[in-house]
């Protein structure tokens, strides 16, 4: 039936790349290279639990679509195409171009085009649902499972921006105009790591994205490939706008806070130059930070060595009615 | 973070299939056999769009997974896998369980495992979103725009059942018990055409299935094939239980209701046998209700050769606020 939510559509669909079928048929339709394995991720964000409700509708965008292109980073597959489910409470039209716009150009950027999608009236809340589509060569993908004792653990770009941007926004922190203009980028416009989770196929024994902060997240690493670790706090690479802040909310920030969208992988001392390498081919930067033990536990070790009595549990930011 | 959506997934986390990596990575990961394409779906559901708040959640459960089946269906393609979004307004296990169940149950009799997910919790709305997957040979998806002035027109099944359900349930129609409980089953628990889907490869021509009615259904395929259609109305499955409504209910039942997720389909008439036997291999029974024209438009003619004047719109059930 004709309605303003044929509208809507259009704002999404463009044509389809070759060898891909688009928006337009009961499924779409996409080939994947032989040897090659299917990788899939969906999202489901929600007003007011995932984002504030007067975010930049570009960001919001670029964020959908990020956080589920990280998912593939961290597997370190190769994005193929994507699918999006909207519904809105209202039409904006100013709105929705902003928001596609966003999408659109990431997806571009990382050639992930939008190959079919749903868009429906709410009766309340902004519900976007964003399922990613990748390849990785059978036996390549980096998983949760694979990290060995006596391997490295790194992290790319920096850790703890977006924290502290969260927590400015949340009326947590008293308003500080300038840290929030160093840190809200990291907050709203996440880059995926995937041009390092394809260069790290073959070199990383085990890897992960930091959407639910550092320690939470190496946490799933060390649960499945049962292996512990200590971390080095004096090698963390935190953003520099969190200098000003006193050591509790950096630790906090650095080492509990979420929505990083960097990844955390594990890899043997061996190949230390070619983890240097492949982020150098991604254009990224990776930094050690500690080692896998043999024995289970995570512990942080201060400047003098010394173990942190307390850790800040991971953070769950938007957590929503309670 | 440990938190009782953690609960949540457990009613939704199942060993994933040998060669299909489940919930518990960043990505879940399936192999596509040699020369298949995939074909993915997805839908965004919303309480008071797509149904009632009151509805059985083990039908809700079913219902989530079998329209987006039917999608699969529609393209001739063999299910893979699914993922399922869900953002619950409060936790209430009973429903969980029951949801879960539903959910489970069709995917177990279809092959088509949860391989990932994401549940979270909502300020108001319960929102459910599906992707699935399936796989189909490069070359040979059912798609919309292959049919050709002079094919049969065909639909799966029997029609009209689920839009007077719904109309009893929303108040549109009187109660009447003995109606509901004749036609209710055909809303809440469509049965997706998967098995037919599959034995119509390399007969039909094009094929959608008729989430939105018959009419507005094969509209979609009579543009992407640039072709017209005649339909006989004295030819059409009606379900028995609307022999008691009048006319114009069950004309709109039948031309317009949606949510019926049968399959329309084009075929040569050459392949009337082909058909039959496909049919008979899917346990499925399908009816020929009219032909494919050169010129465009779409006639419906009645019990004396004559086109009805007027035709009913395609409904959208569930239309939501405005």
């Amino acid at each position: 039936m004709a309605s303003e939510f044929d509208l809507i559509a259009r704002y999404f669909t463009r044509a389809a790349p070759a060898g891909l079928l688009g928006v337009g048929d009961d499924c779409a339709l996409f080939p994947v290279p032989p040897g090659e394995q299917v990788a899939t991720s969906t999202d489901l964000l929600l007003e007011g639990r995932h984002f504030f409700p007067d975010v930049d509708p570009r960001a919001l965008g670029h964020k959908a679509l990020a956080v589920n292109l990280s998912d593939l980073a961290a597997m370190g597959a190769r994005p193929i195409g994507c699918v999006l489910g909207l519904a809105l409470p209202r039409l904006d039209e100013a709105w929705l171009a902003a928001f596609a716009q966003g999408f659109h150009d990431l997806a571009g950027l990382h050639g992930c085009p939008l190959i079919g999608g749903d868009t429906t009236r709410s009766a309340h809340d902004l519900a976007i649902s964003v399922t990613v589509f990748g390849a990785v060569p059978a036996g390549q993908a980096l998983r949760r499972d694979g990290a060995q004792a006596g391997d490295d653990i790194w992290v790319s770009g920096e850790l703890g921006a977006a924290d502290v941007a969260y927590r400015l926004l949340d009326g947590q922190y008293p308003a500080d105009a300038s840290l929030l203009a160093a840190t809200r980028a990291a907050l709203e416009w996440p880059q995926p790591q995937v041009a390092l989770g394809l260069a790290l196929r073959g070199i990383a024994h085990a890897a992960i994205d930091l959407s639910d902060g550092l320690l939470q997240d190496l946490g799933h690493i060390l649960t499945a490939s049962r292996v512990g670790a200590s971390l080095e706090e004096a090698r963390m690479p935190a953003a520099a706008a969190l200098a000003s802040l006193d050591e509790d909310k950096r630790r906090r920030a650095v080492l509990g806070g979420g929505d990083v969208y960097q990844l955390c992988f594990t890899a043997p001392t061996s190949k230390r130059d070619a983890v240097q390498a492949a982020a150098s081919t991604a254009g990224a930067r990776v930094t050690r930070i500690g080692q896998t033990l043999t024995q289970p536990g995570l512990a942080v070790r201060d400047a003098n060595g010394q173990p942190l009595a307390a850790l800040p549990a991971g953070f769950d930011h938007f957590p929503g009615p309670t």
